[in-house]
C-alpha cells in the first residue's frame, strides 16, 4: 500500500514521492538483472565469458549510478520529505531508505570513486601474491594507499550521514549500526568466550572423538539429500535452484532464489550444512514483503539480519539435537549404506566440535566470534587513524593470542587470510557475529512463542518456525531498523547473554 | 581500428562519432546482459521467476530505448555524417548501422509502440486458443487489429528509410533487403521445386525406406556425442555451453555462446542435427570481429546470413555423404551398441528423406522453401493491402496446393501453425530460405576455394571450412551488406541456381 490512495494526488510532495518510487523501481529491477548475471558468472559461465560479463556488469552499474545520482534526485527527496507526515509508515520508511541509498551513491566525488576502484583492484591483485608468499610487506604499501582512500570516503559519508567515520562504512552493510552498541556486545562476548571455550574443550576431551564416515559420497546423492532437506525446510523449487560454485552463496531474486554449494565426495558433512545455511538466506529473500518488491523498503534489513537467518537455520535449527537425530537415518537412506558415523550421537560430536584455529572460515560456532572481534577492533583502529598499516601483523598476532590463546605461525594464517580489507571492504566483519547473536535471540523467542518448534524440527517439519520468521522478520523488509525488529520479535534489543546461554547449553550441558 | 587515430581529434564531426561509439558501446553491453537473461529464462529459470524476469527485461529494454531515442542522438548522427569522408570504411559502416538502428527505434510514436505491444500480446493469447480449436475466425479480429497497427508502423518506417512498406519491416531482420530481389529468387525456386520434388520422391520410392534405430538413447549419451561433434566442428567450450530448452536456440554473446537443444530418448537423430545447426549459428557469433565487439558494425549481418551459417553447417556440411559416413561408427561408439540403422547408407536415407507435409518446422530441405515462399507472398499481400485477413485461410490452402500439391485438412495445420504473424512479426519468413540459398552458395564457393574441404569434413576436420568462413563471412561483421559479402566470397550475388544444383545433386543423383 502506498500513500497516494488516501491522499490528494496533486500535492507536489506526494507527486515527488511517486516519482521516486518509479525511479527506485527501475533501480531494483536493474539490480536484480545484475544479480542474476552474477549468479550465472559463479555457477554457469564458461571461463572465456569473464571479460564480457565484467563489461555488462560495469555498464549496468553505471546506468544505476546515473539514475541515483541524477541531479533531480535531491530535489525530489527534499519535496517528498517535506510532506512525509502524509505518507503511511511503510512509505515513510521507504523514503528514508531512498535517502540513505542516495547519500551512499552521491557522497563520494567521481574522482574518489574511480581512485578507490583502481586502488582496490590493484591491492587485491598484490594481496593474492603476498598471501601466497606469506609476505605482508609486499602488500603493505598498496593497502596503505587503499586505506587512505577508504578513510577519505568514510569522512565524506560521515559528514553526510552525521555519524562517526567507522559507522559511515558500517552503514552500508548494517544500516544505522552504532559502534557503541557493537563495542558493548563484543566486549561482553570477549570477556565470556575464553572461559567457555576452555570448559567446552575440557568437556569435549572427555568424550569420544567423532568418527569419520567412509566415502565416497557421490555428488548426485549429496545433492538429492540436500534438495530433500531444503524442500522440507520450505525452499520452493518453483522459485529457486540449487547449483554448484567455488564459493557457496545465495543469489538471484526473491522470486527466483539461486543458492549454490560445493561438494567434496570424501566428506558428506560440509556441503550439507552449507546448503542449510544458504537455505536460511534464501527463505529470508523469499519472505520479503511482495507489495514492496521493487522498493528499498522491501529489501532485507542489512547483513547482520541476513546472516542471522542463515545462522538461525544452520546453527540453531539444523545443528540442534532434535534435527541431527532426525537426520541420522536419512543419511543411511541417502547414501545407500549404514556407517557407524551415521548415528545421532556421532553427528552431535561432529557438528558440535570446538577446535581453535587460525582461519576464520574454518572456525566453529564457539571460536568464530573471537575472529570477528579481532578484525572489528583492528579495522576500526585503522579507519579512525589509531593504527598504521605497518603495525597490523603485530597487532593481529597479539589480538589472536589474547582472544583465542593461539598465535599464527605466519601472516598467511594471520592478517593476510581474508580478502575483505585488501578489496577495500571495511565495516563488514561485525555483521557475522551480530548475525550469530541475532540468530540465537530470534530462535529463542520463536521457541518461547511456539514451544512446539524444536519438536517439530525433530520431525523435519519447519512450518511453525518458518511461519514465525515470516511474521516477525522476513515480512518486515526494511520498514524498521534491525534493532526494532529484534525488540518487536523478542521483547528486547540485542543481548549477548542469549547467545552465551545457547553456547553454554550446547557446549557445556550438551543440550 | 577507428577513425580518430589518424585524424584531428578536435573536429566536431569526429568528436560526435566518438560520442556515438560510447553510446552504442553501452547499448551493446546492455543488450548482451538482456541476451544472457533470455538464455537463462529458457534454459535455467524456475517457473516462478517468470514475472520478475519479464520486469528485469522490460526495464532493460526501456533503458536501451531511452539511450537510442535521446534527443541528442539525431544531432550527433548528423554531425558525424557530415564528416563521414574522414572516417575509415569500418567506422563509416558503423555510422550507417547506427543510423539504421536509430531510425528503427525512433520511427514509431510511443503511442504506436505501446498499441503494437498490447495488440501483439492480446493476439498471441487468442491465437493459442484458436490454434488449439483450429478456429481461425476466433483470432481473425485480433489479427486484423494487429495487422492495421503493423501497417501503420511499416508506413512510418518506410517514410524514414525511403523504401517500400514490406521492405521497411524486412529491414529489421534483413538490413537493406529488397522485395525485387526476393521476388526474383523465390519465383525461380517456385518454378523449379515442384518438378524436383516429384522426381526426388519417385527416386526415393525405388530405394529402401530408412530403418529406425532401436532406443532408448539416454540423454547423457546423446549429449556426450553432441559435445564431441561440436568440439570437432570448432565450438570452444571455454567460450560457450550446450544446455536444454523447450525450443532450441543460440543465445548468449560472442565470447560466451550458449546453444540449447531438446532430447528425445527414443530418437537420436533429431537433437543431433539440431545441435549441429545451432553450432553453425554459434561459430558465426564467435567469429565476429573482436575489435568492433561492442559496435553495431561488429554484429552479425542480418538473419538471412545468420541462418546461412546454421544451414551451411547442418545441411551442407553435416548432412553430406562424407560427414554421415564419418558419423556412422561414432554412433556405435556413443550408444555402446551396433544397430542396422547406424550405417552410412541408412543415415543418408534418414537425413535425405523428402516428405511433403503441412507443417513448416517439420519440413525437409526440398519442401521447406515452398512453405516460406507461401508465407512471404501472403504476408506481403497483407502488408501492402492487397489481401484481407478474412481471406487468409483460403489463400493459404490454395497456395499450399499450388506450391506443394497438398491441402491442409484444417487451419491448425494451415494458417494457424506459426506464431510469427499473431505476435506481430511480419517480414521475418523470407530469411529462412535466403539463408538456405546463401548456405549453398557459400559452401560451394568454399569447396572451390579449397577443394580439400569435403574430404576433411569426412574426417571430422572442419578446420579448413571454418577458416574460410571466418575470413569470408564471420570476420566481416556488418561492414558490408549481405549481398556484398556474397559477391566477395562467391564472385556473384545470390543465385537460386546454386541451391537448385545442390538439391539436384543430393536428391536426384544422390551425390
Amino acid at each position: 500500500m502506498t500513500a497516494t490512495g488516501s491522499h490528494s494526488e496533486n500535492a507536489a510532495g506526494l507527486r515527488s514521492y511517486k516519482a521516486l518510487e518509479a525511479r527506485f523501481h527501475r533501480l531494483a529491477a536493474l539490480g536484480e538483472a545484475a544479480g542474476m548475471l552474477q549468479w550465472d558468472m559463479a555457477a554457469m559461465m564458461p571461463p572465456g565469458g569473464a571479460e564480457a560479463r565484467a563489461e555488462q556488469l560495469a555498464q549496468l552499474r553505471l546506468v544505476c549510478h546515473e539514475i541515483l545520482a541524477d541531479p533531480a534526485m535531491g530535489g525530489l527527496l527534499g519535496e517528498a520529505e517535506s510532506r512525509r507526515e502524509e505518507l503511511d509508515p511503510w512509505a515513510r520508511a521507504n523514503l528514508h531508505e531512498m535517502r540513505r541509498q542516495w547519500v551512499h551513491a552521491t557522497a563520494l566525488e567521481p574522482r574518489l570513486v574511480e581512485a578507490l576502484s583502481r586502488a582496490a583492484s590493484r591491492c587485491e591483485g598484490i594481496w593474492r601474491e603476498a598471501r601466497a608468499a606469506s609476505d605482508f610487506a609486499k602488500v603493505a604499501p598498496a593497502l596503505g594507499e587503499l586505506l587512505g582512500l577508504v578513510r577519505e570516503a568514510a569522512a565524506a559519508k560521515a559528514a553526510r550521514l552525521g555519524c562517526g567515520l567507522y559507522e559511515a562504512l558500517l552503514d552500508e552493510y548494517e544500516p544505522g549500526g552504532k559502534t557503541e552498541t557493537i563495542d558493548r556486545l563484543f566486549d561482553d562476548l570477549a570477556a565470556f568466550l575464553p572461559d567457555l571455550r576452555e570448559k567446552a574443550l575440557a568437556a569435549q576431551a572427555r568424550r569420544p572423538a567423532p568418527l569419520t564416515a567412509r566415502g565416497p559420497f557421490p555428488v548426485a546423492q549429496q545433492k538429492a539429500l540436500a534438495e530433500r532437506l531444503m524442500a522440507s525446510i520450505g525452499f520452493d523449487f518453483d522459485h529457486g535452484r540449487l547449483d554448484t560454485s567455488l564459493h557457496p552463496f545465495c543469489g538471484g531474486t526473491s522470486d527466483d532464489v539461486r543458492i549454490t554449494t560445493r561438494y567434496d565426495e570424501s566428506d558428506f558433512a560440509s556441503a550439507l550444512m552449507g546448503v542449510l545455511h544458504e537455505t536460511g538466506h534464501a527463505l529470508y529473500e523469499r519472505g520479503l514483503p511482495k507489495s514492496w518488491r521493487y522498493q528499498p523498503v522491501g529489501q532485507a534489513r542489512g547483513m547482520g539480519m541476513h546472516e542471522s537467518q542463515s545462522l538461525l537455520m544452520e546453527m540453531q535449527a539444523c545443528r540442534s539435537k532434535p534435527f541431527l537425530t532426525y537426520l541420522a537415518p536419512l543419511l543411511v537412506e541417502a547414501f545407500g549404506h549404514d556407517d557407524p558415523a551415521f548415528t545421532a550421537e556421532n553427528l552431535l560430536a561432529l557438528y558440535w566440535r570446538v577446535q581453535p584455529g587460525f582461519i576464520r572460515v574454518e572456525a566453529d560456532e564457539v571460536t568464530y566470534p573471537s575472529h570477528v572481534i579481532l578484525r572489528y577492533r583492528l579495522e576500526r583502529a585503522m579507519i579512525e587513524g589509531r593504527m598504521e598499516v605497518a603495525d597490523l601483523p603485530g597487532a593481529w598476532n597479539e589480538g589472536m593470542e589474547a582472544l583465542l590463546g593461539i598465535r599464527p605461525p605466519s601472516d598467511r594464517e594471520g592478517c593476510l587470510q581474508d580478502i575483505h580489507w585488501y578489496d577495500g571492504a571495511f565495516g563488514y566483519f561485525p555483521t557475522y557475529t551480530l548475525g550469530a547473536m541475532n540468530a540465537a535471540q530470534l530462535f529463542d523467542a520463536a521457541g518461547r512463542a511456539d514451544p512446539e518448534i524444536p519438536a517439530r524440527i525433530g520431525h523435519g517439519d519447519f512450518e511453525p518456525l518458518l511461519a514465525w520468521l515470516r511474521a516477525n522478520v522476513h515480512g518486515l523488509g526494511s520498514s524498521v531498523t534491525a534493532s526494532e525488529i529484534l525488540v518487536r520479535a523478542t521483547g528486547k534489543p540485542l543481548d549477548a547473554g542469549v547467545f552465551e546461554r545457547h553456547l553454554e547449553r550446547r557446549y557445556l550441558a550438551q543440550g
